[in-house]
């Protein structure tokens, strides 16, 4: 998508071809800043340390890590160690072993030589997937929308509710939840979105920042205020991304997901959730045994944001010795979703119709 | 409660009699600084700018502001414009009206050379009350407190939630909802408070600082984890408190409250509303018809804490240009509220059980 006029995708080959380029994502909203990434181990760094995030992108960078490893050397060890250094960077994401399953499944037969262009061109490939899925993504979400607009008076808004990040920067590019979102402002719905703040890390800033750039209507709230907007019919529906989800539909996305799914229900309002079919996990049916990320303290107490200087900075916002927990991730049972948006279309949060529309991914993984 | 050992109220009357004192809760939980307030209109501000907050210590503080405006002009035209300057400063909070007809009705027929005595008089009455109130809520939330502790392993921990900040900070002295925690720790009961940070004002900083000074182990979360605590057993109850409580149970509080109740109320978890009476509004019967206050956008975009100089700051966490929305409270329904605990005991939140236990107050305001 755009940024001040200009089409990016968030990872991109250099021109060299040797290293790949990333928007450094602990610096947005605030400052555009690219940074190059020329080894393995500044891949997993980039990860770890979230310049790069959102599950579908965490992959792809993952996959270009392992390109990089065999760009340094092409050697078996190397290979698994360049596997095992990047799958331990995030926890929870599924999208991260997936990528790094289907690059060690293309070169771990391959001759030693032959393992950094196989890698590059996989990597690119998958990059390629995702757009395109991201974008089919978006086609099927806006009929959501779109059946929505037609049954308000017309001229009115469609107001749409979104939980963290799952734009653009949270993929290669597109976007999973805003997605259908970018499709219904390209075809001239009205829409406008509330943009959840998602504390502790803030990324609802990263999703007023791509919306902004796009001129999509749209207001930052506290994650408090999405209740109290849907018990007065300010939200027509919320859709949120997943970086996991089970065979039952349970969905484990940012912390929080999991009470505006409670609201949505309370209020009767739909609440999609938007997914590549990476984001499956067919090996888990049951959400409640997802493993959670617990992320430094640090993040809770410590908020970024631009200081009276105009200059990017922090303040400490707990009193002097206060614990602070920082719980990452939690899971929406499958009976608090109206449906999954894929790339192949819209069906129900449970194991027939996910098993329906991807028995042939399903056979393949078990 | 205290501070560095030190007892304190949250409002005193000054050393001559003539102003008042209070704690400069814009500054807490990072500052520590005493304000005097000698004029009707500094007391408007005040309560305005949330130099005092928490709907008990706003409506005694009025209180003084009106004792503050009979020093200054004992007049009839002073009373009521005294009256009409404190009643619009903050729309939600029944106490402050409670409290201000309260003066009203014993100053409006006493001769004018009396008002200033009666008035200075009447609000020390209300603020003494008011501790008594609290500390009776104490009194009685212990029971559920300690009733729950007898039922889990001996020496387990009790695990209680509470949002924004209901302490004695909100009202003159012990709280409302953490007037029972400081019991259960007093009564040697082994306690852990979940405090939610509470956006857009975080105010559960300052629910870290008062657990913090009185040694109540506490961790400080995101608004958005409470539901995930309670799906893993994490939580053994909440209590909150309440800003206007409604003849059939609903209780408006800080925005967010109702988000925490429905998780509760999914995991069937205890949620319990912590209120003196005058919270209870006896002529409004249905909570979705209380006026919800908007505040300034500002107050969620500009989050202050301490910076890296150690100095009082703030930053601006939203992308340059957005729109930010500020709802401060919101509606939780009775149904999702297990029980109201009240100055003269617990009970449910429903009509009958209220009238029940105030049918005096109910017929003195009908």
């Amino acid at each position: 998508m755009n940024i001040e006029g200009k089409h990016y995708r968030t990872v991109w080959v250099s021109k060299d071809g040797k290293s790949v380029e990333i928007i450094d994502q602990t610096k947005l909203p605030f400052k555009f800043e690219v940074l190059t990434l020329d080894s393995a181990q500044k891949v997993a760094t980039a990860i770890q340390e979230m310049w790069v995030r959102g599950a579908p992108l965490i992959g792809v960078v993952a996959a270009y890590g392992m390109a990089l490893g065999m760009q340094q050397d092409p050697s078996d060890k190397n290979l698994q160690s360049s596997y095992d250094l990047l799958i331990k960077t995030r926890p929870t994401a599924i999208n991260l072993k997936w990528a790094l399953d289907r690059m060690m499944e293309s070169l771990k037969d391959a001759p030693e030589q032959t393992r950094r262009d196989i890698a590059w061109e996989l990597a690119g490939k998958l990059a390629d997937e995702d757009v395109e899925l991201c974008e089919q993504i978006g086609l099927h979400g806006v009929e959501i929308i779109r059946e929505i607009a037609s049954k308000k008076p017309a001229g009115s808004v469609v107001n749409i509710l979104t939980h963290c990040n799952a734009g653009w920067l949270a993929t290669v590019d597109w976007g999973t939840a805003l997605s259908p979102i970018y499709k219904a402002h390209e075809e001239g719905i009205r829409i406008h979105v509330w943009v959840d703040e998602t504390r502790p890390r803030n990324q609802g800033g990263l999703t007023a920042f791509e919306l902004g750039s796009h001129g999509v209507p749209h207001t930052l709230i506290a994650d408090n205020a999405g209740g109290h907007l849907m018990q007065h019919g300010e939200v027509d529906l919320c859709i949120v991304g997943t970086d996991r989800t089970t065979t039952q539909g349970d969905v484990c996305n940012k912390i929080g997901t999991y009470l505006k799914a409670l609201a949505a229900y309370d209020n009767q309002i739909p609440f999609y959730v938007a997914l590549p079919s990476p984001t499956i996990d067919w090996t888990l049916k049951d959400g409640k045994t997802i493993p959670i990320e617990q992320r430094n303290g640090a993040e809770q107490s410590h908020v970024y944001g631009i200081n009276p200087e105009g200059e990017l900075s922090w303040v400490n916002t707990a009193p002097a010795g206060t614990t602070c927990g920082n719980y990452a991730f939690d899971v929406t049972p499958a009976k608090y979703i109206t449906g999954l948006i894929t790339e192949r279309g819209v069906c129900a949060a449970n194991e027939p119709a996910l098993t329906n529309m991807f028995a042939d991914l399903k056979n393949s993984v078990i």
